[in-house]
């Protein structure tokens, strides 16, 4: 049963409903984590139904000071939506209407319980869809994805969740509805609020509408595998390749190790190289042609070994059978795996892969690099066995070598995962001491008694 | 003379040196006035030349609670920078470095001082450039862009200001030095400020040093001109246009009347119409004439009376004469001008000409309409004559109407121009009480003291 005082859980009831409000701790416990495996029971969820109701419980918490974490699906992977701090879970799962689809201007209304991939498939019939494709999508709430910031391959073209939010409307800490923005690509109306409300991760307010950006579908896609002697010159390439006019839509990477794993581990029939690009573009008929073969001529280079095109869909499937090869070629390896996503400017990724290969020789651990290259968001994983106690410590003490690394060039802390408890502590290290009290007067602006999601992305 | 304390001139002084401060009221006057024809004398004039110097000067100016308005080259038309409270001026004028241009980054650090167009001169020999594209681009300054969120008519495919910065430095009115952003293009790393600073007007830090988004130059560009029925459905066409995978390089609007001005009064050699489109797409050889294929079929429909394309450059002037020979034909026809830039949802463009039609009809003016249809960003301008005291008082008066009509249909008061003091008291027709006291609460973060561009952005 929950902790808080009968009264409140009382009250909470009488906003919410009966089944509204989940006490019993086996119902919480579903509630209690995220894909960190971190865990923390709350002491009750809310599942409200409108924004009266969460107007109404914010109240009620202030009053009571009750801590309230926000939650969409829980597939973050940072502890941002573990509720550590216990207090009342509001998960926005039954506020999960698409309100408007407005084609005409390229938007879409919606609560924030909506699933991504509902979204995007409520927008295929009109030619549209939203950017944000985090690999959770089927599965991710729009809510997690705007608190989050999610990104995903897509980003490089088309940005991250930030760059594609109209305007949101939320609950603040200290239980005010406020509307931020308007269904319009281009304002110098006063403070830009909505945009400082993503990413922050449910640490100032409960977002309880948003009005999303739309982009039009280019009906093709066409893609290209190519391979490096080493990261170097991978990179060049992927600095020429964001320097001529036809931005990619997708330009992943994977480092030699990542494409040894996939050939010798994974079974991917590919060449052996120090390097690997995946490039995509997207297009119509008319268009991709000529897009596919600018992307072609700037991935050729010094040290580039082979550039594969795949002209049909089949052939498309096969090329990125090296990338999909990767993550159970290192399941198999390796139980454990810290995977962090940091970022850096383009030109630093070869000095990030020199210098993490250093780390983890210096470690003894195997880690590998890959992700999102176009925005120098990389995907280091760091291998090891659970069950080797030694391993794992020198994993964990890995960690902070990689992410002076990071900061020492020019880069930051996490590129779509988030910051939530799993790098908190780092905070301090990628900001000085005056940037973080501006953070922390944000904070205090928004959420003066410190209810929303205490503990999480600022350090204590 | 200057007002301030002697011992205030003589500290200034020696922060500033003694040729980076002017307290002579004839010296000053230069720095009294922007674009908006407002006045009023500053009690000096700091031209600082290092960060080192505005955090001092901050320091002082906090210490004796004189207020500090930031200026880049007073082109703005809102009253934005012009120092109703006396003071301190701070003209960027001599922190007017690039720092930094790294093409494999797509970066470009610079101080605020630099002047847009010297930046675009520097960049085009790596092939980049930088979106923002103001009337003013020539002689305006980074810093006022990034203050402002200027835009112009590339926003419509690269966004304004505020979607091509990365990191600032800059500093708060509590006198801190804060960094915000890096020079990556996707993070989640806590609280986004940078995008909060921006279009901030100066009223919660003093920005040393920006971090901008370069994007590749498209080497080709090319016009179509479309004639229209009436608003309506050329409004169609634009949210057609918006609606398939080819974004418009620009996307330029005029109404009836302004196609009648540019005819009748201007000499443009056009068919008549009620509407007018100026479209263009660029690209390189490879892809040009696709894209403008695509956008040529997209403007045609319902109510498009021809659709004329510019095959080369000395064509494309040819079709652009239309929409160059408007601004004349509006000084010979009034001497009087409010030219505001209200944005609206794009599939509210016919109800805001409609409407702004009736207004004009109601008040016995002449109003015309014409901008950044692709964004909804309309330049609504209000003609007058100014020796004639009734008409002036009519066109003040249709103002409280059109943002009224331009609220209600879910639009924001302004596009690109800014609040400043122009549009501060219609802040709170645009925003309900809750969302202005976030608003208050950051500038209260910010600038506890109230010290930066005191009385701009937010209604007393």
């Amino acid at each position: 049963m929950s902790t808080l005082p009968a009264t409140v859980v009382d009250e909470l009831r009488r906003v919410l409903g009966d089944d509204g409000l989940l006490t019993d701790s086996s119902e919480c416990l579903a509630y209690a984590y995220d894909n960190s495996r971190r865990q923390a029971l709350p002491d009750a969820v809310a599942l409200p139904t409108t924004r009266e109701q969460v107007l109404a419980l914010v109240a009620l918490c202030r009053q009571q000071r009750i801590a309230i974490t926000a939650r969409g699906r829980g597939t973050n992977t940072t502890g941002a939506s573990v509720p550590i701090a216990g207090g009342l879970v509001v998960s926005f799962e039954r506020m999960n209407r698409i309100l408007a689809i407005r084609p005409g201007d390229r938007v879409a209304v919606v609560e924030p319980g909506v699933l991504n991939g509902d979204l995007q498939k409520a927008l295929q019939t009109h030619g549209l869809f939203w950017p944000p494709d985090p690999t959770s999508a089927p599965y991710c709430s729009i809510g997690g994805n705007l608190a989050c910031n999610a990104g995903g391959p897509r980003a490089v073209k088309y940005g991250a969740t930030r760059d594609n939010v109209l305007a949101l409307t939320a609950v603040t800490g200290s239980g005010d509805l406020v509307h931020f923005g308007a269904a319009v690509t281009k304002s110098a109306s006063g403070y830009d609020l909505s945009r400082l409300l993503i990413g922050s991760e449910g640490t100032l307010a409960l977002i309880v509408e948003a009005t999303l950006k739309l982009t039009p579908i280019a009906p093709q896609r066409r893609a290209l595998r190519a391979l490096y002697r080493d990261t170097a010159s991978a990179a060049a390439a992927v600095a020429r390749l964001m320097a001529q006019p036809v931005t990619p839509s997708m330009l992943e990477f994977m480092d030699g190790e990542c494409v040894r794993l996939a050939r010798e581990v994974g079974g991917a029939d590919i060449p052996a190289a120090g390097a690997l690009l995946m490039i995509e573009a997207d297009g119509d008929d008319a268009t991709l042609a000529a897009a596919i073969e600018a992307l072609r001529i700037a991935a050729q280079g010094d040290g580039c070994l082979a550039v594969d095109t795949a002209p049909d869909e089949a052939a498309r499937e096969k090329l990125w059978a090296a990338r999909k090869a990767l993550s159970p070629a290192l399941r198999t390896i390796a139980a454990g795996k810290i995977n962090e996503d940091v970022v850096v400017p383009v030109s630093q990724i070869p000095a990030l892969v020199d210098r993490v290969t250093a780390i983890a020789s210096s470690h003894n651990l195997r880690i590998v690099c890959f992700g999102h290259a176009g925005n120098g968001n990389l995907h280091i994983n760091i291998l090891f066995d659970p069950a080797d106690a030694g391993e794992a410590a020198r994993a964990e003490a890995a960690l902070p070598e990689i992410f002076a690394v990071v900061i020492a060039l020019g880069g930051q802390l996490s590129g779509e995962h988030g910051i939530g408890l799993a790098k908190r502590d780092f905070m301090s290290r990628a900001f000085d001491a005056a940037t973080l009290a501006a953070m922390r007067a944000i904070k205090q602006a928004f959420d003066p008694d410190g209810l929303l999601n205490p503990g999480k992305v600022l350090p204590p």
